[in-house]
């Protein structure tokens, strides 16, 4: 942040506002004070005769890798709204009976994931904009190796492990990328 | 947002990008595109003996109403320590053994609650800088009618009523403001 987006001055400083306790950007000519905070991403892990819809990345970062259908969610809307939208974007598929599944914080990057489960209508799904590739796959056909984000990992492990079991709950959790980049993940 | 804040110039647009679906704001000159995320808002519901923690507020809005510690997440933090956090602020007070207790949804001001309960340490508290008074209160003493965000009052119903039957299962759904300044509530 250089010049302040309310009054164009180029004073933008990072400092402490008063009654506050933390650096913000702040704008000592007009006063405004700029706010930085975490976005939520929501998708969706949707499911069709024991399979579960994965897409493959079309755009940066991670291009070619695979994921499940997620992205942030926008103002104006609700968690599993966003996450039908992503899934209808990415996928063009429809889900219906989403039920949220796993939120995990990963503040080294400032983001939330908020994941729902749901079923996949129809079986239909074909490649969105973003994507090159969809496909229906079950736990032995998902490429482990080649999958885009280490939190798409994490959803993909709990809902095997949960199926197995035949017993869904929510899972709560943190990811944080440690200094030699191999993550760290506490369940709770 | 009137100016652009990566390079100052005036021509900010309101548009939809290349490759999108919704209007963002966009700097024409350096190409800059912004966006405005749902900000994350987390509390806790601290218990101490059978009473719930509650804050009397001494800033607006809502000033002089009472409230749930809660407050907007920070980067770099978990959204159960800005639970933590928050309750430090309002009520200096310590809470342990958090769990995930609610999310909701508030759609029109582009918020997303994500409140926790925990165990007041020690039923310690006193009013922080935002605060004009801390209690600990049971369902009774709440003061129903003087509750300072419908959110807060939906919470604490939620807790009593899981209390009673002593079962407390993870809610989400959603708060919405209608045109006629009621709320409505939907509850998966």
């Amino acid at each position: 942040m250089k010049f302040c987006s309310s009054c164009g001055s180029a004073e933008i400083t990072l400092t402490i506002p008063e009654g506050d306790n933390r650096p913000r950007y702040v704008c000592p000519l007009c006063q405004e004070i700029f706010y930085h905070n975490p976005k939520i991403v929501a998708g969706c892990i949707a499911e069709w005769q024991g399979k579960v819809l994965m897409c493959k990345r079309e755009i940066e970062p991670r291009y070619g890798k695979w994921t499940l259908p997620a992205g942030f969610m926008e103002n104006h809307e609700t968690t599993l709204e966003a996450a039908a939208r992503e899934t209808q974007e990415e996928a063009t598929a429809q889900v219906e009976n989403l039920s949220l599944y796993t939120m995990y914080n990963l503040p080294h990057i400032n983001q939330v994931y908020v994941m729902f489960r749901g079923d996949l209508v129809e079986g239909h799904a074909s490649p969105g904009l973003e994507s090159s590739e969809v496909a229906l796959m079950d736990e032995q056909e998902i490429p482990w190796q080649e999958l885009a984000f280490p939190i798409i990992k994490e959803n993909l492990e709990l809902y095997f492990q949960d199926r197995r079991s035949n017993h869904f709950t929510l899972h709560y959790g943190d990811m944080r990328r440690l200094p030699n980049m191999s993550y760290e993940i506490e369940r709770y």
